[in-house]
């Protein structure tokens, strides 16, 4: 069951949760006091990029990355492991860690468990990841069954520096194993031996098939369901993936999709996405959605949106993503409530009905 | 004296008074509802850009200028002739009007006195411009002349125009007449002869010298300080030229700098402007102006927002166009209190002398 309380040293987070992504120490082109306004509770920040720009000495200075943003929330911050996998090249793994080159300007670094631990302690986070590897979904089970093994001996590894340092915030492991179901049960017994406060799973929506996903996502599942500490599917997803994995127990989500669609022109409504630069909208009085209560849809027109979008105005980055925000708080709250009234199931079978009728 | 009030449909403004660029029906990178907390009274809207995208016969279709962009304070449109003859090729100037192509895609159209307030009627703007010939600063004497006639013959029909459409909002008329005093003078008085809610000075801050900007607009104020109706200095200016304007009666201005600049990170203080980028700021702490109360002084620091530029962040653009804003309105503020205590020289005086310490 995804109903639950998770606590943190920046507040109480209501269960199944959705993380919007702040890659940079802010969430793309959205102020903190309008995250609050649309009732977002915690926000991922990305290890990697903020270790490479601007640094994560430096944030320690400014007080750390809740005061440097200006985000009194929670604030969940990976371990760069997927990064350094996914934006750089020449990568060099050891035991010891990653050797990779900076996407920005080529320069090298070396990445470590400890490190990353040391970088997130920096940034003050309340929730931290640990270091892993994160192999192509298509690796060969050999290489899938040594990597899940690395990332294991980095897990401990990482639980062992975030002690060191004080065991400041929470640290959740990581569950990987690739499409292989016998591995990703292997991996999360090693991972459960360590003992985290939380488990993640990773390697999901890396370019698998949705059948697939589905498939060793509940696989996996059937042996979490009784962990007593939260779950969480790290970069997943569009509504229907969310649906899907909170009937099987998970409860947190992080991912781009809401605030990159967005600014991209693609809006999330309970009865479908929409591409807001289509002609259809150009005198559409309406707002996205009408029964949407977010600052975009209580003030202005599909037309209007069109309008910002087709002449590139910054506008149209915020109250595009306002809107999404807005969108994924709202589904995750109608879950929750779904949940504490016992009729998932039903709302589930509506809000797919509804959400893909115009495919239908 | 350039202290007053001026009544529009969407309520009164307090003189002399700054007006944000709003283009494209919307003020770059904030929402309206930024722009009232930061005590913005009135906006500008482009004639010009809103005719070609996304049309005015949209936004009259959908309410208005001020429904579609959901501001609900005073809009002052200009006429388009000063982007016809800024932002367009090959224009056909002719006594009708003027035949140009679009600078967004080529499309040839035909901008008449008329056409311009039936745009300005179909915006429902409050305060509406009279259509005219924005010479080259460095034209000489004889197409000046010829130019302010033109202007003059447009005036009328504009007025004649807006009569016919039923007076809606204020019209206001403009003198030209490049940096050659006498024309403005004959410009000046040919314009009262026709009669308008509101005079407007065009042409300045096109190229010209400082020096001689100065002079001519001291020399043709000498004669409009008895006007009984606002004076507004068309598409001006930084800080120093606005209080320069306000100490010779002017009362109303607009100008892109505040919102560009924050858009290049350069931000007003009143110690000065500063570019945020400047490896200076790297690691400090304190708000851009510690005696600013806008929400980004209130919230971030230099360093963060330096981080933001450099990462080119969407935020940036927010954050530093709501300062600038702040800034400009606050200054106006300042200036209207100095004007109602009999103090603005002093003001004046010691605004000077800390906005331009560091050069000192």
């Amino acid at each position: 069951m995804a109903l639950g309380i998770l606590k943190t040293t920046h507040g109480e987070i209501q269960l199944p949760v959705f993380m919007p992504v702040g890659t940079k120490a802010t969430v793309k082109a959205v102020p903190p006091k309008d995250l609050e306004e649309l009732e977002v509770k915690i926000i991922l920040g990305n290890t990697y990029h903020l270790f490479l720009r601007p640094g994560h000495e430096l944030i320690k200075k400014m007080g750390g990355l809740h005061k440097f943003m200006s985000w009194n929330g929670p604030i969940l911050t990976d371990s760069g492991g997927y990064q350094v996998f996914s934006l750089t090249k020449l990568r060099k793994i050891t035991e010891e860690g990653v050797e990779f080159r900076s996407h920005i300007d080529g320069s090298k670094h070396f990445l470590t468990p400890e490190l990353s631990i040391q970088i997130q302690d920096a940034l003050d986070s309340d929730i931290k990841m640990v270091f892993d590897e994160c192999p192509a979904h298509d690796s060969d089970r050999t290489y899938m069954k040594k990597s899940l093994e690395l990332t294991t001996r980095w897990a401990k590894r990482s639980k062992d520096e975030w002690q060191r340092l004080g065991k400041n915030g929470l640290l959740f492991g990581i569950v990987q194993g690739g499409m292989e179901k016998d591995l990703r049960l292997e991996s999360l017994k090693q991972i459960l031996d360590i003992g985290f406060n939380g488990y993640a799973l990773g390697g999901f929506s890396v370019g698998e098939s949705k059948d697939i996903m589905y498939d060793v996502l509940s696989s996996t599942m059937d042996q979490m369901n009784i962990i007593k500490a939260p779950i969480y599917l790290m970069g997943v997803g569009e509504p229907e993936d969310i649906l899907f994995a909170v009937n099987l127990g998970v409860q947190m989500f992080d991912c781009v999709v809401p605030t990159r669609n967005a600014r991209n022109g693609g809006l999330y409504t309970f009865n479908g996405k929409i591409s807001i630069k289509q002609a259809r909208y150009f005198d559409d009085p309406e707002p996205v959605e009408d029964t949407c209560d977010c600052y975009t849809c209580r003030n202005f027109s599909r037309a209007y949106l069109r309008h910002l979008y087709l002449s590139g105005e910054l506008l149209s980055y915020y109250l595009n993503t306002v809107h999404n925000l807005r969108f994924f708080m709202r589904f995750m709250q109608k879950m929750r409530i779904s949940l504490k009234n016992s009729n998932f199931e039903q709302f589930s079978a509506d809000f797919l009905n509804n959400y893909n009728k115009d495919i239908a």
